[in-house]
């Protein structure tokens, strides 16, 4: 056994989160794309089973009282919400990842005050949200302007209205610093929405405490929701009596079943809801954040723990491809500072799409992000430090026989 | 047995789509709320498990190629594309209603030339169509002018940017005539948009025949396609090129991964894409429209006999409640005209919430509208002529006892 072997199987020893695993369904696979899709939480097929033949089958309509539909935007917000360090009653649950974007960014325009008239974007965001937010500019008349992650201070004045940032860069993996940029957005008056799809679940966000204003994300990613599964919002609680939703679905009346002809915005949470919840897909998101409750003996999985883990994989990681990969044919492009870094390395490297699929026929399974990157992500509650080791070994392999 | 209870025997001895029921999940209950939730088709809970075991537990992010789960938008719109008289290429399937009312309006207005600032929305619509239309036409610069549907085309004229109609009314049932309104908004020089909510999969709606621009409805009524299931968009083909959508979201991008910062929308029905897709609830809704398809034996469903039955099935329930129950007790607020009918029948009654919950009591399950409605929606698919005699009688006994 090398020495990295053995290191691996020393850290997987002592890990506290290994018991986690067995929540999850795997395979002889090294699954590093959880980033992507999180991977299968086994109580999920039971969940949605019951969802569909007794919840719809049999109850059918009943349910929407009886089994909890109706509130389900809300509760599953709750559930969501010490992932990110909110205290309940600001999240809810539903539509895409760039619904709520739309959302957030134009709610966050109607309340910064008159003359504020610039939104300023991540210009290296993911995509979808660059495009979303040229939407709310144009639909809000404001001003569009796209700035690297580090000009954002630069930028802010007395005309920015919303700034719309990412928690950690989808391809870099590099992680902002929240606290700082929300500080500042604040002190040039303006109103911040964060993007959390790779950040949630992985670390510690902070909402609540760095007074972020709005924020967004995914669950399909670190929360293991399963494909597509719904997005949230968030809203801070002192601004949600001004959350004022471009899409003012009658879910977020103050009276749903009032039919009313007229809009009156519920109060709370519940303003950001749109139209009738996506009932399967919602409850198969709500039996996967069980994971994080413990296995009903053990205790529940704390961010804090998840974020140690997390930071000593990747260390680990870049350890192993230090080790592994011939001098020269990678070059990480995230960075060395824990402070800096979210829960993904990010391998520059000439090829990368087709070093990617060479990968995965031998079970190392990361994502290839154009032009040339080999995106790996670490979930921690299920990558171990012998799959860390695995894939940078196997990378190395592949490399060296190219 | 009353003569009534032995015409309902012979009308369902000799309905052709008889056969059709096997293919749901049903119990002793006659289940009139179709038009809210449909029932459960048997092929479904197989088919999800499937999805969620296989698809996401094992192939995981492979299923995004592998399991169709990137085109399932475009390929089940393809299927909805027959039920509402449209060729292939011109829907997607995805968000909410509300959401995709958003865009089709805002993009109407959008096609519409300038100088037209106002949005016509039928007042009796259903809230959420009219709370988004007042957003869309805010975030557009219209006027928002919320009028009867019989006074639509007295309202039209040459500052009418969009027209924004239902196909059915929620709450009566009345059938708008989608020909001649849409003839009339053509002639008027606007853009309609229809909301089918409460008319696809329950009788033809003509979408291509008849000129349409733009459609929107949900797919969990008479489409069967589970709770929230996601909905769907229909852009006229000619009118694709020109859809300006206010949700940009990557998934309508023409390179979607190629990451690129500039947006640029791709060709077709894709357009009207935004996020993510809600695998889990779209391939449910996938599966539940293999109905339509026949049983692989006999041969498919067709619009036209669904709709035959439907006026049947209308037509008999409202002569079993003149026979069964006291006079004066309900009025029919559904038009007794063939074309002014959709499927279901809205009876006025005293203290209708209470009568809805006693006859839920006794398995007969309808919906109550606020104020004052008894709603029954009929699904030609699984609702038989056995089903509406004991309805209507179980509607007298209860109105007799009161």
């Amino acid at each position: 056994m090398s020495e990295l072997a053995a290191e691996a199987e020393k850290l997987d020893a002592i890990d506290e989160l290994a018991r986690v695993r067995s929540q999850f369904v795997l395979d002889g696979v090294v699954y590093l794309d959880g980033n992507s899709l999180g991977a299968l939480p086994v109580g999920v097929p039971g969940r949605v089973e019951d969802v569909v033949r007794r919840q719809w089958g049999e109850l059918r309509i009943r349910s929407w009282d009886e089994s909890g539909w109706w509130t389900a935007p809300e509760r599953i917000g709750d559930r969501i919400a010490p992932l990110v360090g909110a205290a309940a009653g600001q999240i809810v649950v539903g539509d895409s990842t760039s619904v709520n974007v739309f959302k957030a960014l134009v709610a966050a325009v109607r309340m910064a005050g008159e003359g504020r008239d610039e939104i300023v974007v991540d210009a290296t965001t993911f995509p979808t949200d660059g495009y979303i937010a040229e939407s709310a500019a144009r639909m809000t008349g404001c001003t569009l302007r796209p700035v690297a992650p580090a000009e954002v201070r630069g930028t802010l004045g007395e005309r920015t209205a919303a700034v719309l940032l990412n928690h950690v860069d989808y391809r870099t993996g590099r992680l902002h610093d929240l606290p700082a940029l929300t500080a500042a957005v604040h002190a040039a008056g303006a109103v911040v929405v964060w993007d959390l799809c790779h950040s949630a679940g992985a670390l510690p966000v902070g909402l609540d405490e760095h007074g972020v204003d709005l924020a967004v994300g995914c669950t399909y990613k670190y929360l293991n929701g399963g494909p597509g599964s719904p997005a949230y919002l968030y809203v801070r609680r002192e601004l949600q009596g001004r959350f004022d939703s471009p899409l003012p679905g009658w879910n977020s009346h103050a009276e749903p079943f009032g039919m009313r002809s007229e809009y009156e915005p519920a109060a709370g949470a519940l303003r950001g809801r749109v139209g009738t919840p996506d009932i399967l897909s919602m409850l198969a998101l709500e039996a996967a954040l069980d994971v994080w409750d413990g296995d009903g003996e053990g205790e529940g999985v704390s961010i804090g723990a998840v974020r140690a883990k997390s930071l000593a994989l990747t260390d680990f990681f870049l350890e192993c491809v230090g080790a592994y990969v011939p001098a020269g044919r990678v070059e990480s492009v995230t960075p060395v500072a824990h402070a800096e870094r979210g829960s993904q390395v990010a391998l520059r490297c000439e090829g990368a799409g087709d070093v990617m699929k060479r990968l995965i026929e031998r079970g190392v399974v990361g994502d290839f992000r154009h032009p040339d990157v080999l995106r790996f992500g670490f979930t921690p509650l299920y990558v171990g430090f012998g799959d860390v080791e695995r894939a940078a070994r196997v990378l190395g392999a592949s490399l060296e026989e190219q």
